[in-house]
Formats: C-alpha cells, sequence, structure tokens
C-alpha cells in the first residue's frame, strides 16, 4: 500500500510536532529536546553557504540521540542560560517527498529571536529545517530521523546557545 | 458526549481567529478590538520571568471586556498612532486541552514588529498567547475567556502602544 | 454551483503555494518566481501609507508575467545578489472573498529578514500580500492573477533587492 503524504492529517501531526519542539527550546525545556529524535539520528548544523558549495562541515554534528543529551548536560553546566531566552517562530511546513510514513522528507523555515535579560531582543538566526521524520499509522507519533538546520548567515555562535 | 479537541477543524478555526485578531492590531482597527473576548474576560500582558517566578503582577490587567473598550480609548485620546504600526506575526498554536468546546486551552507564539514612521522596524516584542477560548458547535464564533499575554522580554512598554 | 470557499482543502492549497513562493525567492531561484503568476497578472509593491491615503502609487508595478520576467533579468545582470540572502516567514492566510475557485481574495501577511555576507540580519521588510489567485477544481494548481505586496514601512529600498 503506497503511503499518502497527500492526506492532511500527516501535515497537520507533523506541523504540530514541530510546534512542540520549539515550544520545548523556548520554554527551556532542553533535557526533553532528545527525545524528539530517534535513537540513531543524525542532528547537524550547518549554514546555507556550506550547502550551496557542497562542503560536508557542520557547526554541530550528532548521529545519535546520546550525543544529543550529552550536549544538554554540557551546555547546563555552562549554566548561562538564566540570561537569555529563544523563541522560534515556524513558517509553514513543505512535505518534499519520502517513501512512505516512516520516512518523510519536509522543510520548514524559521526565524529565531533572542533575548538578553535587560530585554535586548534580535533577530538571532534565520534558515530552515530540512528533515527526515517517521510518522506512525496513527499519527500520533511524530519522531526526527534527520534534521538539518540550515542557517541562512554564514556566522552562527552555536558555542553556547541552545540548540536550533 | 466528550468534544472531540482534535477535530481539526476546531484548530483551523481557532487559528482562523487568532489571524483576524492580529490583523484587526496590524490594521489599527482598535475599536473592534474588544469585540473579540467575551464579556467577563480576563486578559492581561505579563513577563515570561513573572510567570516563572509565580508572580502575579501584569503590566496590563482587565477583567471585563468594558475595561478593554476604555483602554482603546484612552489610547485614542493619547493620539500618537498615527506614528507607529504593528505587524504580528503568530506561529501554529497548540491545543493544550479544555472540558469541552465551550473551554479550550491553547497556546501560540507570536513576534510583533513595529514599524516607525520613518521606517525604521524593529523587533518589538516576542512572546506567547496562553488562552481559554469558546468555540461554538458550528465553530463559526470563537471568543476569547482569557488571554495571557506572556512576553519573553521582562521589559516591554506598553504605556502608549498598541495591544498585544 | 457555488464553490465552496470554505473548504479546508482550498486554504491548504493556497497556504502550500504561498509557503513554496517564499521558498522560492529565499532560494534564490528567481528565475522561477514568475511562473507563480497567471500570463496578464497585476504585481505591485506599494506602502500601507499609499494603500491607507488612496495614492495609486507603486514602488514596483507590472501587469503582464513577461514584466516579471524581465525584473529578474535585470536583477541578474546587477548581479549583486551572492551578497545578501533572504528568509520570509508567513503567517496563516485569511480567505477574504472571491466568486469561485478562480477568484480567490486572500491575505497573507508577511516578515521578510535580510542576511548580509558578513552574517548581519535585519528585519527587512513587513507588510501583507493582498491577492487574488485561482485555484483548479482538483487543486493541484494555484496561480496568482493579482499580488498587491503591501509594505508597512514608507521607505523600503526595493530598487536591487529581490521581489517581495
Amino acid at each position: 500500500m503506497m503511503a499518502d503524504l497527500n492526506n492532511p492529517s500527516l501535515l497537520a501531526a507533523i506541523e504540530r510536532q514541530n510546534a512542540l519542539y520549539a515550544r520545548c527550546l523556548d520554554n527551556d525545556a532542553l533535557e526533553q529536546w532528545p527525545e524528539f529524535f530517534s535513537e540513531r539520528c543524525e542532528y547537524q548544523i550547518t549554514t546555507a553557504a556550506n550547502v550551496r558549495n557542497g562542503y560536508p562541515i557542520a557547526m554541530v554534528y550528532a548521529d545519535t540521540r546520546l550525543m544529543l543529551v550529552d550536549r544538554v548536560r554540557s551546555l547546563r553546566q555552562a549554566n548561562i542560560y538564566e540570561k537569555q531566552s529563544y523563541r522560534h517562530l515556524l513558517g509553514r511546513t513543505l512535505i518534499l517527498g519520502g517513501t512512505g510514513f516512516d520516512d518523510v522528507e519536509t522543510e520548514t523555515p524559521f526565524m529565531v529571536a533572542r533575548i538578553m535579560e535587560n530585554g535586548q531582543t534580535i533577530l538571532y538566526a534565520t534558515g530552515l529545517y530540512l528533515d527526515r521524520v517517521a510518522v506512525s499509522e496513527d499519527m500520533q507519533s511524530v519522531v526526527l530521523h534527520e534534521r538539518k538546520v540550515i542557517c541562512d548567515s554564514p556566522f552562527v555562535d552555536t558555542l553556547l546557545a541552545i540548540p536550533l
């Protein structure tokens, strides 16, 4: 049976999950963030210029969920999070293709604002998520196999920042 | 009969109403703004820090629709509105829970830009709406019982600004 | 037969097309941009102040698809595009009215960020699309008959910039 990738419920389920993902980060619930990924996932942050030029370079790279857990632990130890918060706004998700519900390719544009303790608010990052997700048949579960965060700017300071 | 809060038409109706709300403010149609609320509504603007710390402090607080009408009247008398405009962009609404169509809890992230007469455009506010809304059975009417505007920044100048 | 403008699939088809439009511009695929329009389309960029005051002034105006093709050609010859990129984020589309699927009036708010080669990211433009679109009966095709880009700022530098 061919999966129907045009099913509007599929898009709704994926968009809902993306909204929950953004909410997790914006609520500083970083410990829950790895749970959006499958165990053997791929997560990277790179730039549009790297992608355009074919450079296999990433500012952040992880290929297991455990590495994401580690990353959160490091960020917590650096312990600078009281001083800033983030706000993600996502555009509409486009379903680009896929072989079935267990492997759907999607793209979602984003803007992220960073808000400092003194109120200063800047447009911190813009770009898009290029994803491969698995959606269960009943569409209750959506898991990221792969999230490639492609930032528009060539310079994104990710060292001490929350994940994107 | 248990209301189905997963009904996709429910989300669509609420998102449409939120888009109309943003449009009302961005079109400077402030006199129509109180009509989005029920008569005995609760509207407040507060900060994420206040919510996090459990401080029951709000920069703006109203618990009837009439108070919202009054607020619009004051803003019009202050009469500084020709000089700036706003643009709201909302993320996807999440339905968090609720006891039925007459009491649905939702959350919607936002970014608001402020545009001055000289063209200067800044990211004025970011945050989320935490709402309790009533949706009619035919989903033609959506009314806010409660809108808590939670700003990410601890410092939001709301004195002379349009509602959020 | 009266077309059902409340059909949720109609909104989904239009929002998808708007997302593809934004993606086309953000991917710098300008040569594909005119294909979003019908042959005898109307495209203009103007300001909210012009619209409010009834001034029939546009910073950019085209009334055939061919003029859009020409515009892209000029922009490519000016050849400054390696130096900046754009990121559009669109709000929810509102269907305002229309006489049928071949003439649907819609409104969509937007924010556009501009990202310079050195990473500097600014909120470049905000506003709304006021559109007349034709959607095929099977909703596979959505074409712009008219797109009026209404910028909130009175000053938008469109001379050397990508279309909005």
